[in-house]
């Protein structure tokens, strides 16, 4: 029999990044509860026709997609949205507006492997549902920003852009949808050549080169030369206007690092407004990122209904902690081992081991039967803090004998002392 | 577009079943804590060689099997002890044993729906690897009743027996190990009549129906029954003796109620030991199970290595919760709205929320650009405490007004007072 190996594109999380998972996923809790979002957990298979249906191309066809043992053809989501979509048409169809929805756990997505990309990956996803105003979009950022400000990352900054401003020119200028589809496609690859190889007009072609080509941190700024820039198109000038709102909202109420970018795309074909990512220096690879979905829940179940998300890659930002050199797993509790000195004191020395859980002591019995001298010498291997060991003749007195395993002091104490000395 | 629906077998969890899963999952990441069990994530899709191996029959046929897109043959996990087995042997190879290992997520068995079996379910798994020892044995079952009975849990019971005993029976009478295990599938179907017939020896057919009578709750009676029972029997004694120490060691350490039933067997194929389930009285589906499988990490990597661990269904203990009528969600935080009374105010009264939700109170901010009477209407349906009204006129002066919507009392009072009100 060979020695296994996970599947190739997917990995085990091990040691301190395993814990610092937890801490980022609590992290995400703690954000969705201040920011009122519930949560909701909905199943890792879906139908690939919901999945399929608004994702675009780009992502059907990195997707894991298989029939079960009922000829269902389903696949492993490859993002939440689709997923949130289904509920804010089905059971949540009722309850009233807005909906804040957090979900949490891994999603699937066939990509060449590489530092950051795994092909099952895990998210924070926020969805805000109901609401058309720059309000909504500003609080997708700023929970973002919460998220990250409270994980003590550095230096980050929203890259963020608007699909309006982009399909809003080439709409006017005739291109057809699964045209545009094609360029924001490239242009989320920084394929621009290609992108602008795709549109037939001479005019639309150098519009869009330009706009490519406005960026900077200063947003007022930017703005400024994108409204002058897409003067003639009716629907780009909508949309810059509706971005400038949102920055405002945001640089207004907390200190933020902008890179407004117009023409920048994401992978996803359903977004329609604001779009955003989120980077930190030294690492080119987003640690999160979201838009806007006017259209997206609409065309799952009749009525329209506006929408805005975003997702946070804990892989990622698992990533972007360590590049910083940031610890989060809560520093470790004392350590305690519970060894029975011989075979008949298995039963009272499980009693105290018990009676130190019941006090939120971490303890570990011994459960390898060995002589107290090897019991020992493997608890300094793995840096126990203290050894109990239980006694006959110390027991009918009430008594252990605890050694401090850093001090090698060895003591006999009563059991009701114990748990305090131990967490003194 | 139809609407759609989780594809069969798999659901939503929702509203305060959500919340459940939440604090269950936490409750167990405690107990694992405390017991000194290390969290590692492990990927849901794994080599179908590495899920097939060991599992038995009657979990190949259930699982979701399919192709990547590169071909290789994978399936969805159908429980968590071949991955981590599959880790003792490679990435913790070298760790110094025993290893404790917890786990948490989805496992996926193409089963009949019904209450409490879903296609897609939530487990908390337990592994204690390298020790042979009743008190591993004892370990695994105690941390079970630790987890129980922090959730609050009344009435439960462990049914414990020992595949050894009815091995120890079947092997010394000639029956061979696919035989065995078939005979064992039956009985855990509780099909003890098919399981009889596939026995050929008359003798040892006349055991098993002896062996499948023998039962109690008072384990030293079963104990002594099972004892000259299987007299003559060397394996099935060396395993009651085996079961009578865990028993004594469990027992004389926690006050548990016990189910002993030495016939009683488990899906999974791999298990070598003593194995048990947990029941609450009114419910007929266990809440989890696990046992000890001396061989399994061995068929994975070569050395011989004993392992025992349990794993507990998240679903199912939520449902026993709601039967008993235990509510684990944390009684919920003051919820608080922000309402800006024009769109002028809206970047301050961001602020203010921004500020609420920094001292750790839930604030939605009104996103949806209502007037002022229908966004209190609003919080009204959704039993929000307080509505934190931002006017013009009284920012400037450094405060805000405050309506309690359960007094429905409204007070204008200074920024810096309002977290001390709210949290009063």
């Amino acid at each position: 029999m060979p020695t296994f190996q996970p599947v190739r594109g997917m990995r085990d999380i091990l040691g301190e990044e395993a814990q610092d998972f937890t801490c980022i996923i609590n992290n995400a809790r703690e954000t969705a509860s201040l920011y009122g979002y519930r949560e909701v957990i909905t199943p890792h298979v879906e139908p690939l026709e919901l999945l399929s249906a608004k994702s675009g191309e780009e992502i059907r066809q990195r997707m894991f997609i298989f029939k079960d043992l009922g000829d269902r053809l389903v696949a492993l989501r490859p993002e939440f949205t689709a997923s949130i979509a289904r509920l804010a048409t089905t059971s949540l169809k009722n309850e009233p507006k807005p909906l804040r929805i957090f979900s949490t756990g891994t999603v699937y997505r066939y990509d060449e492997p590489q530092r950051g990309r795994y092909r099952e990956f895990w998210q924070s996803n926020f969805e805000l549902i109901g609401s058309t105003k720059p309000e909504a979009d500003a609080e997708i950022i700023l929970l973002t920003n919460n998220l990250m400000k409270t994980l003590g990352l550095q230096g980050y900054a929203f890259k963020i852009g608007h699909i309006g401003v982009i399909r809003g020119i080439l709409s006017q200028d005739g291109v057809d949808e699964k045209t545009q589809n094609g360029v924001l496609q490239r242009m989320d690859k920084k394929e621009y050549v290609e992108a602008l190889k795709l549109v037939e007009s001479d005019k639309c072609r150098v519009m869009l080169e330009g706009l490519i080509a406005i960026k900077g941190n200063d947003w007022l700024d930017v703005v400024e030369q994108l409204q002058s820039y897409v003067a003639g198109y009716e629907k780009a000038k909508t949309a810059v206007e509706n971005l400038a709102e949102v920055f405002k909202l945001v640089t207004e109420s907390a200190d933020l690092t902008l890179i407004v970018e117009p023409a920048f795309a994401r992978g996803l074909e359903y977004y329609t407004g604001m779009i955003f990512e989120i980077y930190i220096p030294g690492l080119d690879i987003a640690l999160g990122g979201g838009g806007r979905y006017d259209k997206l829940v609409e065309s799952f179940g009749g009525e329209s209904i506006p929408a805005i998300g975003c997702a946070h890659g804990i892989d990622r930002v698992a990533i972007a902690l360590q590049t910083q050199k940031i610890t989060l797993a809560a520093k470790a509790e004392k350590k305690v081992v519970v060894l029975p000195i011989n075979e008949g004191m298995r039963s009272e020395a499980l009693k105290i081991a018990q009676k130190l859980r019941v006090a939120g002591v971490t303890a570990e019995f011994e459960v390898m039967g060995r002589k107290m001298t090897k019991a020992l010498e493997d608890a300094d291997k793995r840096k126990v803090d203290f050894a109990v060991i239980v006694g006959e003749q110390e027991l009918k007195e009430g008594t252990i004998v605890l050694k401090d395993l850093t001090s090698r002091q060895q003591n006999t104490i009563s059991i009701d002392k114990l748990i305090e000395r131990i967490k003194k």
